[in-house]
Order: C-alpha cells, then sequence, then structure tokens
C-alpha cells in the first residue's frame, strides 16, 4: 500500500494519530521536501517518530517515483507531505503513477493553508479563488494573480495569496553544468508578497478607471500558522511592505467585503483597534 | 486554557497527537454536535481517548458559553469540532467570548472538507466560492447558491456545495410548547443536492440565455471522506439524483473547466473512463 500523509502546518505533533501508526510500521518513509516545511526539519521528526525518514527533492519526486514506488504492491511505503496531500499538483500525479503501477493508495488527510487561514476569524466560505503569488526576477514579472484578486473583490471575496517558496533551485551558472550547484532556500514573506502587489498597482494606475485594491486595503499577514509561534497581523498593504513576522512559512489575505463578526475578529491582530475599525470602513 | 480542536473527517484516529494529548490531560472536553459528523459516534470516541466527553448541542454552544468557559483562566478546557475549528461561525463567536471572558485560547487544526475535496483530484486552486444548500420546505425554497456557482462557472471555476444538516431540530408541533420534541437528523445526499439543483434550472429554464449548469454537467459526489468507506463518485448532474453513496456525510461539487490532469484522476471514480472522458468534453 501506498499511503500519503499529510503532516499537517506546524511541528512534528501535528500528524494524525492514524498517520503516526503508518509512519512507525512502514516499510519506507519518504519527506516531501520542496513544495512546503515545518518549522521543524528532519531531524526532530525523525527524533519524533523514532526512524529514519528518506528525503524527496523535487528530481526524485518528478523522476524516481518508480523508486519511491518500488514494493509498494507488497509492503507499506508512506510519503510525508507537509499541509494536506492535495495542496500541490505534483502528488496527485504521484498518485496516478502508483494506479498506473498497479500499487493501492490511501490518503491520510491534515490540515491545510487552505483551511486553517480560518484562524484568522476571515470565514472560509467568504474566499474566492486562491492565487499563488512568484518571486518575480528582473526579466520575468508575471501578474496574473492580479486579474483573479480584481475578480474576488469584485464579488465582495477575500484571496488567499500563497507566498513562492524556492528550495533547491539550481544557480543561474550550473544549470548546464553535469554536476549541479543550489541556491540557498528562500521563502517569500508577507513583506515581499506587499511590495509586488503595490508595485503592481503603481505599473497600472492611471490605465484603469478602477484597481483590484488600493495601498490602503485591509491585509491580514500570517506566519507559521498552526506552530507556537505563529503569528497574525491586520494592517492595510502599505504598513504590510513594512513588517517583519520572522522565519517562514508566510501567507497573505487580500479581504473583501467584511462581515461585522470578521472584523470584531480581526481587531485582535492589530496593534489599534480604532486603526483597524477605519481600514475596514475603506 | 481553552483549546479548540479539530477533529479531521474520518474516526478517532483523525485527531492529531498534539491534540490527543490535550484531551488526555483536559479538566473538561466539550464534543460539539451540531454543525457536523465523524463516522464514530461519541461512545467510540470516549473509548479511544480513555476519557469521558461532554455533548455539547446548539442551545448548550450558543447560549451556555459562559459554562463552557467556566475555570478556563487556571484549568485547560478542550472543545471538539469535526473537521477545522474555523469551519463554522459559530466557533469564532465562541473564541470571542473567551477572549472577552479573558481567557487565553489555542487551535489545534485538522483536516476540513474545504481542503479534503482535493482527493477526488480536482486541484483546490481551481476552486472558487464554497456554497451551502439548505433544505428546501415546502415554503421555504432558497436559490442564493445558484448565482455563486453561476459566478464561478463563468470563471472556469468548480464549486465545491457543502450539504445540510439538522440535528436536534424542534418539531414544528413542539416550537411553541416548554418541553421541546426533536426531528430525528438528517443529512442531505448528493442525490437530495442533485434534485434541488435540477429543480433550480427546471425552473429558470426559458427564463434565461444561460444556465449555470445543464443536466449533463460533471459532477462529483463524495461521501465520509478521510474514513475506511469513503466513497467518490464522478458522473453527470441528471445521474447524480439516482446515487446512493450511503450513510453522511455528503458532499457535491459542480465542476468548472477540467484540466487534463484532473480528467485523469477523475476516471478512477467512475464507471466508464470513456463515458466520463465525453461528459468533461462537453
Amino acid at each position: 500500500m501506498f499511503y500519503v500523509i499529510g503532516l499537517g502546518l506546524g511541528g512534528a505533533e501535528d500528524i494524525t494519530v492514524r498517520g503516526f501508526e503508518i509512519v512507525k510500521k512502514a516499510e519506507r518513509v519518504y519527506l516531501e521536501a520542496y513544495t512546503s516545511i515545518l518549522t521543524v526539519g528532519k531531524e526532530e521528526l525523525e527524533q519524533f517518530y523514532g526512524r529514519s525518514l528518506i528525503v524527496a527533492d523535487r528530481d526524485l519526486v518528478e523522476q524516481g517515483a518508480d523508486e519511491i514506488l518500488q514494493d509498494a504492491t507488497s509492503k507499506d511505503i508512506a510519503f510525508l507531505v507537509v499541509g494536506d496531500p492535495f495542496g500541490a499538483t505534483t502528488h496527485t500525479d504521484l498518485v496516478l503513477r502508483a494506479r498506473e503501477a498497479g500499487v493501492s493508495y490511501k490518503i491520510i488527510h491534515n490540515a491545510s493553508i487552505m483551511n486553517a487561514v480560518g484562524c484568522c476569524g476571515l470565514q472560509l466560505y467568504n474566499f474566492g479563488e486562491t492565487v499563488s503569488i512568484p518571486y518575480w526576477t528582473e526579466s520575468w514579472q508575471p501578474d496574473s494573480f492580479y486579474d483573479k484578486i480584481f475578480g474576488n473583490r469584485r464579488r465582495g471575496l477575500h484571496t488567499l495569496c500563497l507566498l513562492d517558496i524556492r528550495v533547491k533551485e539550481p544557480t543561474l551558472e550550473s544549470l548546464t553544468k553535469k554536476e549541479k550547484e543550489y541556491q540557498p532556500p528562500h521563502f517569500m514573506s508577507v513583506s515581499e508578497a506587499a511590495g509586488q502587489l503595490l508595485e503592481i498597482i503603481r505599473r497600472k494606475d492611471g490605465e484603469y478607471k478602477e484597481l483590484a485594491y488600493t495601498n490602503s486595503t485591509l491585509c491580514v499577514g500570517l506566519a507559521r500558522v498552526g506552530s507556537d509561534t505563529q503569528q497574525i497581523l491586520a494592517c492595510t498593504l502599505q504598513e504590510m511592505k513594512d513588517i517583519h513576522l520572522g522565519p517562514p512559512l508566510h501567507s497573505l489575505v487580500i479581504t473583501g467585503h467584511l462581515h461585522p463578526l470578521e472584523v470584531e475578529y480581526l481587531t485582535q491582530f492589530s496593534d489599534s483597534k480604532e486603526k483597524l475599525l477605519l481600514v475596514a470602513q475603506t
């Protein structure tokens, strides 16, 4: 059996009891380590589980599915994923490969930022389409997520922005070499995301009658949701650009129409209740 | 401390290790039992946890917050919620009351149908706004969710439909009496939901040039997600009306634009791959 097990969002203890029992007994356990991260690393997880893990980087998952699935028709193989197993397309693909190889599979669900974002008090059924904000480079500055935010805001809906993660990206210089060298991992902060979002409306201003959002739109920054060091902050997009919420992962919400209960809940994440009430009205 | 702990979606083992440790040691543990259900009942949970639980029905949660929060400034009180704590507005309200009473709180996240629905292979970032479909009565047949499905489909997005749950609803006859009598609990099935959705377009047909969906729109029915008896079925809306997926809870997805990988994944939940490919093309 091939088990795809969600680890949730915080630390080692956020695995479910069902998932933990499988991890303890499985023949091999892979830890997917490039689409997301926990606040703890491989060593701490190994200590908690009392067993060794095999790190699965992008190359192994995308090109080594046969290796991962080896013997899975007769033995239990577990594949650990931060959050919920179906957060990323790449895991769907792995399950399809298991099916093609005649391997049965089971999914062990867990919290994902897609539902845990509710911890800021914004109601999940008031969210529209989720968007991803990628790191810009000098020559590649896509902003297709802008139209999606616009569509959501027009309908009064909040937008969850998933922020870019770059783990084990080859350096530009080593791309053509046999031995690849890797850039240090980097994770987009709410501050960097706010910077890119502000840059987009700066460029569009004048061109359009109406913008998707302004620099005074109320946003919510979330860091390390579900962990003991979780931080949530509600402020304007302009203020978010100068906010530091510490280590990864970060997520950003651009609010739509706010219900009074949502505003009341958000006040606990603002440095001034009065200021938040003012921003929420604009 | 007041802990709000998500139980996930399947059985007793779907609580996280972090949540389980809190449940074992807490002074009192409440089980919220009216916004959702697991596939197991209170007794099985009590046996698994090795302790007794207090059932929290709608009356207690909405009017007895003081009772639930009693002593929570000095002792640990846990409040168990099926799925993730922030699936329902009522839990947000309870946390606000804790704050007002000067009680610290912590949220222990878990899977919710809002993210676990990804198990059918439809990508979470292709979902628009989630809708709720309520049971119709003879005199009350709201269809505001129709416009939301329309908005999602226009943008090519899938719609997750949460289906109505009626637990401990007073009978009409006992509404004015001192001693209330309750209706047996009922849970909307994918078949009932499909019936209401078809009835809506039957009424609107002719009125409008374009409908949000047709009887041949591809839908996905999900039952008891995350449990050992989980069932998923992909078929047309018309076919869904005659489908029986067994005991609750059920959820229904109305698909939008389908990516080839999504279609490929869905074929495993159809009785005929060829038929599914045909339906997906329309």
